[in-house]
Order: structure tokens, then C-alpha cells, then sequence
């Protein structure tokens, strides 16, 4: 990575311990004050530009088997404010250079008694505040269990809010708006079905929350540079609009075990009145560490078809027999085996996709259910469930890693691990040497149903740290990794940008479950994305998932603008075209969009964006610097206008605009789309109809390179 | 391995299912006998010599989730009969070759309701019986959750019995002698304090449980090929005198995960009127599987020495330094780290143990301490606490390794995994790569402390699926292993015999801990042994711990001469001279026969035995074929008269007998022995007075090989 560092320590100051602490954000609009309590306990409060964004908020853990915790009785031995500013480059992203910027508070406490101390620290950005726990090494504080960490976030009004249930295990829900008084009413109904779930409160939500206030102030809760400590949830007091944290428990019901010297990770406060700058900040990717892995010229973002969709919607199966009522790894015999003929991974069809892919352009196929153990991978906390090298009899590893070499395709591997951790741990060397010697450079895990070992949860301290080991040794063996159903995101991918996408939330595959709400997609931005991208798997050209799969009554709740919009609104270096090749084959005129998008980019600029109701973000491609733009809606129709004034003043383009037609609906009419040619310069502005669930994308070409007579100018 | 086998298929039949079932041992002097309840539940009894055994008791799980479970509601589908004898060579053991001789009954049961079968084998022995549930692959049957199992063993009466507090976590208590209704009362007591310890009912005793009747029968319960399912323990109803299966559950309650196929592990019974056939009985083994290790040349049966019992006596420490509050690895810098100057594993101190080792004609020194962490190893339940592979700044790993060659002696490795097991799995591939760069061909593995992922228990299924994985992956490595603080043997060591030595049992370590009952070594034959080895590490001579660590004031509750016995009467391929190098040199000539005493046999007779009271047992020593003796006696002095009828009738011995003086006593004067040379052969016999924790040992010599004149004739 080429990094541009520039660091000012500006200001070193030992302050007086008796009075509150202030610091201001480096443009002075925000501030964070920090004092005791008479009892020592510590609290913050935070405003942006005068108005309150977090009252004053209590600040603590609770110990395990320790009274006195670490709650209060503290005194401030010393408070130190710095300075920070440096630029750097990610190995991908949204843009090329992300400045870090923020004046530092770090202050130090100590209860006498117990005799040890705690450091918090404050890092006050220009669009938010990132704040942690350290725990220094010290005689009297070694070892610790956290019983419960006990950080307050008192909200100043019933806010409104973009919310998902908070759950140990799952992040697949769909989002709610409602007033954060209405939470509780609403819980029983969020809490939809899942392979593995565990909601814990009525009034528990998920991080990243966004929240909208009534005065339209932007506040955006989540937390930074996950690892090793347990997955923070959101626990509303709804009397009086409080958040605390709630650490996501052990087997035991114990939250944390940690080891001195060592610190909480990040928690966030992104605000702004404008929504759009909720969408660009860096905050969380600037509280991670910069990037370990010295050699990235690896790590490549990459556009991608796969052997999927059709299992997901029913057509074909991950499974290659339906012979057995269980299966056991080196005991079954796959070779006698009576197939299903439904068997997705099979060569033939592999190669059809690889064919696909080299034809239009893409970079890689991903293949699922190639090996064996999907007979009964699901529900039965089953322990040797996959060993991730031995394919099915009709899967060829050798010829099609031939045939993809030849066609100039990498293939990804998929590594479910059935939430199976041991197991997947066990085989993880083997399994990863595997992928070398086959040609796959990237893969998709997945950690569905139950955690084993049993009683364990999706996002508990002890999980959190196998996501962690498994990116690690994915770097070891220069692996790009993209985990589902794993932790979501905390800005990660700065320090291990292998890291090239997650799930971690609702996914394209539940339009193939019964559906999602159409402005699911306005949401994502401004929650899961928060933390880094998602592997959302857009591209549906088929709504109608009857078509593909006769018993599938899904819909999906989703217009083919709005689909191809969300290559760039759900911003990722890995963008998957999920629907099946002969839908693309039907809509050749709209799927060249997405042959044409990049997955890379220099610049985004925001330029609409509510929650829940639009985002609208134009972004200029690495290397090429062309310029593409996507726009979603939410539930109702809209009218998007925007300017083109981020193009180059001194330039004309033609931009190639595929949009929702005027009849088109995510329910009734999805596949109504227009596709028109303009040419536009700097000063152009776009005035566009968005359908219900529906979007529009742009491409723009510069006129010298393209064919502009006979077309309009905007 | 040089395998004989013979397989005789006397007679398959199958038999009417109306009616009870009866199964006899070969030499027809035992008969077990299998029946339903009239709801349905499946009962056995068991006779020897026409006594009652086990009265009519119940068999079946209790299932969770499942309220008919594999209780009752079966009917009798088939059973069939016959008959197996073969005789297989051990790799290592206590004979050249064995026997496996049964009758077998295999009751095929069906739960019409359900439409699932279970099948119940029986294999009786002529010393015992075995039998274990099996699942077959079947629709209705594929998954299940074991709540309990639920085997009972009603006892005829109030027998006494020779038994260790159930724990899921401990099996190193001291053993207590009392009658089966005493157990209740004396519990408290028996249930000293361990590093690690869930005993869970006041009736609940470990297996192999060792009992005698009142007239004089001996019952031993214990398991065999106990793999992937929760270790057994047993709960008594002591109004009724049954015991009931009680399986080790893991950190939800649960007691075990099946999938079908597959069976449960051996359940045995071995009975004799002859205590010593319980010693010699191999139906443990007998019903494990063959080897699966093919090449076995590289198991090579040891006599090592080892820097250890300074640190256990607290002479040296394991931890480097004393600098700080916890350590980290890769972050604690040990090479600017303070030397505490106690730290035993220092590369001088190796050295003076390989100079010792070969000196005096031992195979191995083992070393404990060497790896970094150990300053804070223990009971902090801390994930990354070693990594096996990173040496103390004073420990020279090539420089060792290269000394130790140099001295023909082989390096044992130490991994002390302070149960973290996941972290020890993560490490495995590469610390057992480590051990063979560096020359290491053996490990001693230790779990001390609780369990991590935390709330799992040693002996559960999921841990217990641990050490097998740990035992399987050392295999293609070709490395021995001696797991201490693992599950209790149970045969395994036929199928795996690179499991040289277990400790699974109270061992000398716990006379540096206050000390153990003086009787001790004389139950251990009778219970811990009877599923295989143990690394008792024998041969202490200094009983007075406060002369190698003043601090110390445990005294070893054994005379020198009972130490000596103790190569002969605890049998191990692995045995360790425990002592420091400066004790052997104060007593050369009894040194001696540690020197001489083999470690792997083709013969073994046992000559005495009475659990708690003595043990004598002569063996012939593999290639040389030399006989040596042993013998332990218990709390009281007594009178050992013995034949040596085992000799070879056309020759003559000078035996060199070390036992213990006139005056000799395990508290009062444990080092006062005496050694004589006799001239013997098969006609002879011996009285020889044995002190209270005493014992005496003998080495044979053929007279054409030694010198004989002048000394006596017995």
C-alpha cells in the first residue's frame, strides 16, 4: 500500500484533575465533555454545533465476581489532549486518500482503593466521535470477566429510528422505522424468522443504529476495530430514551475476559445534519489499525458470477443425493451414490458459467455445494460436517481449474462451515493450501444455523476471535476472504484488507425467502454498511422467482433499475451479478450496465440521501476515472434531482441513463426500465422519476471517446 | 504389528423373539441374560459360577426432545449368536500376544411406534463382559441428543468397593475403601481439593470402579473405546445398591450429540473370584479395534528421565521470570525480561540431565518449562497462553537438540495446554512440526485447570472428541503421546498405540502435594490400569520434600523399596525415574534396578493381588527375556510368600531382591532397605516381609551369566 502519512502532534497538555474535560472537533463544531460524577463515576456528554446529541452518559464496566466493578469511585490522575492529522490510501475503497483527523482527549483513572486505573480515550472527528476503554498493564488489574458493559448513550428526545432487532446470532432482519418509544411494541413483529436466533430484550437493537431527530440531526451508533471482545448490542431504557451497551455473552452468560494490557474496541457517534455525511464518513475505518499485511498487490476487487442464485431460489440443489437420511465424511461413498440430478455444482454447468463470465467480462465464478457433506450440513449440530477438499463425484476440481485458467477466470471458493468453528479450524490449513493449489484466490465462508461449540453465539467474544483467526490465515496464505453470516463489519479491512466483503446483514437471498421490504436498500447505507462492505449479491433481473423455481412463490421486491442502481449504492470491491445467465440473456440492454460498472473507485460523492428513503452516489472509477452513478428509492415513488457537477468542467460526456419506466413498481411491473442516452457536462442537471422499490444508474462516457450525434443534452 | 488372527464364526442363529435370551462364555462360567419388561424395556442380568453378578437391570437413553426416548416400548426383532477367537500381538504391553475370545448375542430391538431400532451386543468373555448400544442408519433415526444414558448395574448386595468421587473434571483423588451405603457419608471427604474439579452427586463414583462381594467375588465396571461420546460415570441408588450410567455433560447440560450410524462405547463388567485375573484381564483392549497405525516401528517403549520434580517440589520454576503482572506472547519481551534465577528448564541444567541419562543408560529426559508463558499459565481461563513452539531465552533448542544426539538420548516434549484447548488445536500441526525438527519423537501433554471454551468439562464429548483428534493428528506425525490431565484410557492405545502413557489418575506428583494414602499403588492396578497405562512417574527415593525445597513439607507416603516395585506393579511402555539425578547418586545401589528393570514384556504373572492391599507381579522382559518382579503392599506391614514357578524349569537365577528392612516404614523410615542375591529356580519359593507402604522388587539373572558363588540358595 502506498500510504501518505502526515502526523501533527499539536498540542500536548497535562490538564488540572479536578474539573470537567472539554474537547472540540478540529473544525470546532462538535464538542465532548467529560467529568465525574461525586461518586467517581465517569460521564460524557457530546454536542454538534451546540445542539445535543448525547446527554450526559455514563461511562463503566461491570465486573465479574468484583464489587466495586469498574463503575465508579475513580478520580482523574491526568487528562491529555493531542492532535492528530494524517492522509491515507486504502488498497480499495470509495475513494483513493482517507484523511484521519481528530483532537484526542485520554483520560487517565484511577480508583484508590482497588488501587488500579483505566484509561479512556476520546477522538473527536469533524463528523463524529470515536471513544474507548484501555486497560493498561497494571499489579492490580490483571485478569478480568466483564459481566456487562455499562456505556450510556442517553438519546435527548424520542428520536426516530432505522432499526433491527438485537440477537446473538443473527443480523438478517428486516429494518423498522419507528420512534424509539415504539420499539418495544414493534420487537414481537421484527423478530422474523431465522435458522439461528437469539433476541435478548424487547428494547435491544443492533449496531450500526441509525437514528433521525426531530430538529433533523443525523446520529449513528456502532463501534470500531471489533476483536477479541464480544459484539456490543443497543439496549434501550425507553423511559427515559438511554442506551446501554449489551455485550453479546459466552455459553457461560459472562461478556468478556480480558487480559491487561488491552483495550474496548471503538464505540461511534457519527453526526451530521446532512444524511450524506453519514454515508462518507471514514470514521470507523480511521479508528482501526492501518494494514498489516505489508505485500497487498493480492488483494483485487472483483466482479463476479456464481453457481448460487438457483439454489437459493430452488432450481438445483447444494446436495448431489437425496439417497441417504444421513451422510458421514469418509464413510459415505459419493461414488455409489445415487445422484439427484439436481446437483448444481456439476462441471457442465460450472463451465456454462465460467463460459458466461469470460463472455461478458467478469472476473470470477463462485461455485457452491461442490463438496461433499450438504446432505445433512443443516440443523443437526453436526460436528464433521465438511472437510472443505473433497469435492462431489461430478464436480472436477483439475479440469475446471483448467477451464477457467484458459478462459482468464479465477474461481472463488465456498467454505460453509455450518457454524461448525472446531471443524472449520481444524481443517482451515489444509483447506486454505487447497484453494492455493487450485487456483482460488478468494472465498465466501459462511457460518449458518447454531454456533458449535453449543451455547455459543454468532457474535460472543470467543466467535468474534475464530472470524479474526480465519482472516489472519487467509492473509497467511495471501487469501482474500468474504465471511457470511459472520460478525458484521467494524472497520476492519483497514488493517486486514483481505478482508474484501461480509455479509452480516439481510441479503439479495432473502427476495428468494419471501421477500424484503423494497427500501431495505436505503437503509443498508446507513447502517450495516457503516462498517464496512457487504456482499449483497445484486443484479436480480427476475422477480418473479415462480419462473425459476415453480414452487418458489417469493417475490423480489425490486424494480431492474433499482438492481442495477445497487452496484453502486451498496458499495463493495466484490459485486456479484446473482441472477442466472439466461435472465441476463433476456435483458442484454440493462445487464450491460453491469457489465460495465467498476467495483474500484478514486472518488463518490453523496449526492442524496434519507434514510430509508434514497441514496443517490456518483463514483469515479480507479485507474479509468469514469464516472457511474446509482440512485435507489425507497417504499414510494420519488423524484430524484440532482446535479452533475462533479464531472469535469472542462469535459463532455454521454450518459447512458437506465431508469425505472414510468409504469414500473417492485410488485406489479419490475421489469420496466428505460434506457436512454444524454449528453451532459458539469452543469447539467438530471430531474428522474423513481418508481416504488426502484432506482436508476448511470453511466457516463466522455464525448471524445463516444457517439453523441442526434442525442439530447440535458 | 505381527498380527495372528483366527476367526471362527461357530453360529449364526437366529432366534425366536418371544423369548429371553441367554449368552454364555466360552468356558461356560458365565451367562448373561437379556429380556424385556413387559413395557418394554430392555433388561440383562449377569452370573459367574452360577452367583449373581448383576441383578436384572435396565438398559437404555433418555433422549431430549423425545419423550418415548430409547427407554421402553421395543420389541425383540432378531437376536443372533456366536462366537470369535483370535489372538493379536500388541505393539507394546504387558504380554506378547492376546487372546480375544467371546461369545457374542446381538438383539436387534424395534420401537414399533417410532419405527426405529437399536441394536444391544453383548460379547461375554471369560473373565467378563461387554456390551454397548448401537444406532444403525435408519429414517426415523439420524440425529439425536442424549439426556442421559440410562444402564444400570444392580449389585446383588452391599459389596465394598475401591472408589474416586465422580467429577467431570478430576481423577485425582485418593482412593476410599468402604461399602457400597458408606459412599453417601464419606463423599465430603473424598472430594479433596484439585485445580479443576464438578463433582456432581453424593453417590456419583468414577470408573473402572473396582468391588468385591462378600464372598468373595470381584467386580470391576469400567468403559471401553470411549471415543466422541461423553465419558461414564456411575451414580449409585444406594437404597438399592444400583448404579446408573452418568454421562458427562458439556456446557448446556447435554450429554451427547449422535448421528447415525454409530454406537456407544463398551461397557464392561470383569468378574473373577480370583482378584489377580482382574489385574491380567484384557477384555479392555479386547474390545477396541486393531491398530490403524501401519508402520508401528517407530513406537519404541521408554525409560526416561526429567527436569520436573524440582519444579514439582518447588526446588525451580517452570515461569523465567517474576517480572510482571501477566505476559503476553509476542508482545512480553522475555529477552530484556529479569531472570528469576529458578527457572529449572536453563539449557546447563538440560545438559546435566542428558549427562545423566546417558550415563546411566535411560532413553529420553523430558523437560517441563522450556516454552514461554508460564508465568501466568493458570487460572485465568486465558486463550493464547502458550504456543508451543517459542522457547525461554535459557533454553537452547538447537544446542540441545544437538548435545542430546550426541549422548544417543532422545528429547520428550512438553505441551501444557492449561486447557485451552482450542488454542493448543490451533497450535498442533505447528508444535508437532516443531518437536520433529528439533528431534522430539514423544510428548507429554497436559490439561490442567479449567476448560476452555469455558463451561465445557474434561471428560464431555466435545473434549473428549479433543484428545482423540490430539491422539490421531500426533499418529501422522508419528509422534508418541502421554496425555495427562486427559480422559481415562479405555483401550484406546490397541487402535492408537502411539498412546504410550496416560495420567488420568492421581500420580506421584500428589505426594509433593501432602501426599497419598500409602495403599494407593495397590487400588491403581485394580481401577485406573485397567484401561491402560499410566505415567506414574515412580522412583522417588528422597520422601522428605523439605530437603530439596524447605518450603515443602509433603513427605511421600512410600518406602524406597515400595518405589522400586513400582516399575513392575503400575505397568507402562513409559517410565519414569521421577528423582532428582543427586538422590540416585546417595543410593547407587538401589538405583540399580531402575537401571536395569525393562520396560516392554512378553510375558506377565501375576502372583498376588488384593485391591488396596498388595500386588505382585513377575515379568519377562521382551527380547532378553529376562524376569523381573514386583511388589507393593498397602497401609499394614505383612508377609508376602510367593512361588517362582513362573521361571524357566531348566535353569537356574541369582535374584537380587531389593525390599524393605526389618524397621522400615513409610513415614517414619521410608529409605531403610536391603538388598540380597539368592540362587533360585522354578521350585522356589519366597517369604518376604513387606513394610507398611512398602513393597520389594527383584531382578532374575541366569546363573550362567553371573557370578554365584557364595550366595545362598532359596
Amino acid at each position: 500500500m502506498n500510504k501518505f502519512l502526515l502526523l501533527t502532534i499539536m498540542l500536548i497538555a497535562t490538564l488540572g484533575i479536578s474539573h470537567a474535560q472539554e474537547l472540540k472537533s478540529p473544525n470546532g463544531n462538535m464538542a465532548v465533555r467529560f467529568s465525574l460524577q461525586p461518586d467517581g463515576t465517569p460521564i460524557y456528554s457530546l454536542t454538534y454545533k451546540g445542539k445535543v446529541v448525547i446527554k450526559p452518559s455514563k461511562l463503566g464496566l461491570e465486573l465479574k465476581n468484583d464489587k466495586k466493578s469498574l463503575l465508579n469511585s475513580f478520580n482523574i490522575v491526568d487528562a491529555k489532549k493531542s492532535s492528530f492529522d494524517e492522509t491515507w490510501q486504502p488498497v480499495w475503497g470509495e475513494v483513493k486518500s482517507i484523511r484521519n483527523h481528530y483532537n484526542e482527549l485520554v483520560v487517565t483513572l484511577n480508583q484508590k482503593e482497588a488501587d488500579r486505573q483505566i484509561i479512556i480515550r476520546f477522538r473527536l472527528f469533524n463528523d463524529g466521535l470515536g471513544f474507548r476503554y484501555e486497560f493498561p498493564a497494571q499489579k492490580n488489574l490483571t485478569y478480568f470477566v466483564i459481566k456487562e458493559e455499562r456505556t450510556q448513550f442517553a438519546m435527548a428526545e424520542n428520536h426516530t429510528a432505522y432499526w433491527i432487532a438485537g440477537d446473538y446470532d443473527t443480523q438478517e432482519y428486516d429494518y423498522t422505522t419507528s420512534k424509539l418509544s415504539e420499539i418495544r411494541g414493534i420487537m414481537a413483529k421484527a423478530v422474523t424468522e431465522n435458522l439461528s436466533q437469539t433476541p435478548f430484550s424487547p428494547t435491544g437493537v443492533q449496531t450500526s443504529l441509525m437514528m433521525k431527530t426531530a430538529d433533523g440531526l443525523y446520529i449513528n451508533l456502532h463501534e470500531a476495530a471489533l476483536i477479541d471482545y464480544a459484539c456490543m448490542h443497543l439496549n434501550l431504557d425507553d423511559k427515559n430514551m438511554v442506551f446501554e451497551s449489551w455485550l453479546t455473552p459466552d455459553a457461560q452468560g459472562d461478556k468478556g475476559y480480558i487480559q491487561t494490557p488491552s483495550s474496548s474496541p471503538w464505540r461511534t457517534i457519527i453526526v451530521s445534519s446532512d444524511a450524506r455525511d453519514i454515508l462518507a464518513s471514514k470514521i470507523t475505518y480511521n479508528l482501526n489499525e492501518p494494514s498489516k499485511i505489508k505485500d497487498t498487490s493480492w488483494i483485487k476487487p472483483t466482479k463476479y458470477v456464481g453457481v448460487w442464485w438457483e439454489m437459493i431460489t430452488g432450481q438445483s440443489t447444494w446436495a448431489y443425493t437425496d439417497e441417504y437420511p444421513t451422510v458421514q465424511l469418509g464413510v459415505t461413498d459419493y461414488a455409489q451414490a445415487k445422484p439427484n440430478n439436481k446437483h448444481g455444482a456439476n462441471t457442465a454447468n460450472v463451465k456454462k458459467y465460467i463460459d458466461f463470465a469470460a463472455k461478458h467480462g467478469f472476473d470470477a465464478v463462485l461455485v457452491e455445494g461442490w463438496n461433499v457433506g450438504w446432505e445433512d450440513w443443516f440443523g443437526h449440530s453436526k460436528d464433521y460436517v465438511f472437510d472443505f477438499v473433497t469435492p462431489y463425484p461430478d464436480f472436477d476440481v483439475p479440469g475446471i481449474r483448467e477451464y477457467a485458467q484458459s478462459k482468464g477466470i479465477k474461481m472463488i471458493m465456498h467454505h460453509e462451515t455450518s457454524s461448525s468453528v472446531r471443524n472449520y479450524e481444524r481443517h482451515l490449513d489444509k483447506a486454505y493450501q487447497f484453494m492455493k493449489d487450485n487456483g482460488y484466490d478468494a472465498v465466501k465462508s459462511g457460518y449458518v444455523g447454531d454456533i458449535l461449540p453449543r451455547g455459543e453465539n454468532h457474535y460472543s467474544q470467543w466467535i468474534v476471535n475464530h472470524y479474526q483467526y480465519a482472516l489472519e490465515k487467509a492473509a497467511d496464505y495471501k487469501i482474500m476472504l468474504n465471511a457470511h453470516e459472520a460478525i458484521r463489519p467494524t472497520g476492519i479491512a483497514r488493517t486486514y484488507p483481505n478482508l474484501i466483503g461480509n455479509e452480516a446483514a439481510r441479503g439479495t437471498e432473502y427476495q428468494a425467502f419471501g421477500g424484503s421490504k423494497p427500501n431495505h436498500v436505503a437503509v443498508l447505507p446507513f447502517t450495516r454498511l457503516i462498517g464496512g462492505p457487504m456482499d449483497y449479491t445484486p443484479g436480480i433481473f427476475e422477480m418473479d422467482l415462480s419462473k425459476i423455481s415453480p414452487s418458489n412463490n417469493s417475490h423480489v421486491n425490486s424494480t431492474i433499475a433499482n438492481q442495477l442502481a445497487l452496484y453502486l449504492t451498496i458499495y463493495s470491491p466484490l459485486q456479484m451479478a446473482a441472477d442466472l445467465p439466461e435472465n441476463y440473456d433476456r435483458f442484454p440492454d440493462a445487464f450491460q450496465f453491469i457489465k460495465d460498472v467498476a467495483v474500484d473507485w478514486d472518488d463518490s460523492k453523496y449526492l442524496e440521501g434519507e434514510p430509508g428513503e434514497y441514496v443517490t452516489v456518483a463514483r469515479k472509477a480507479k485507474n479509468t476515472g469514469q464516472w457511474f452513478l446509482g440512485s435507489v428509492g425507497g417504499n414510494n415513488a420519488r423524484t430524484s434531482i440532482i446535479k452533475f457537477d462533479f464531472l469535469d468542467s472542462r469535459k463532455t460526456y454521454v450518459a447512458t441513463i437506465y431508469a425505472d419506466a414510468k409504469e414500473a413498481h417492485y410488485k406489479t411491473n419490475p421489469q420496466a426500465y428505460t434506457i436512454r442516452k444524454v449528453v451532459v457536462n458539469n452543469k447539467s442537471k438530471l430531474t428522474q422519476f423513481v418508481a416504488p422499490g426502484g432506482g436508476y444508474a448511470i453511466s457516463f462516457v466522455e464525448a471524445d471517446k463516444t457517439q453523441t450525434k442526434g442525442l439530447p443534452r440535458l
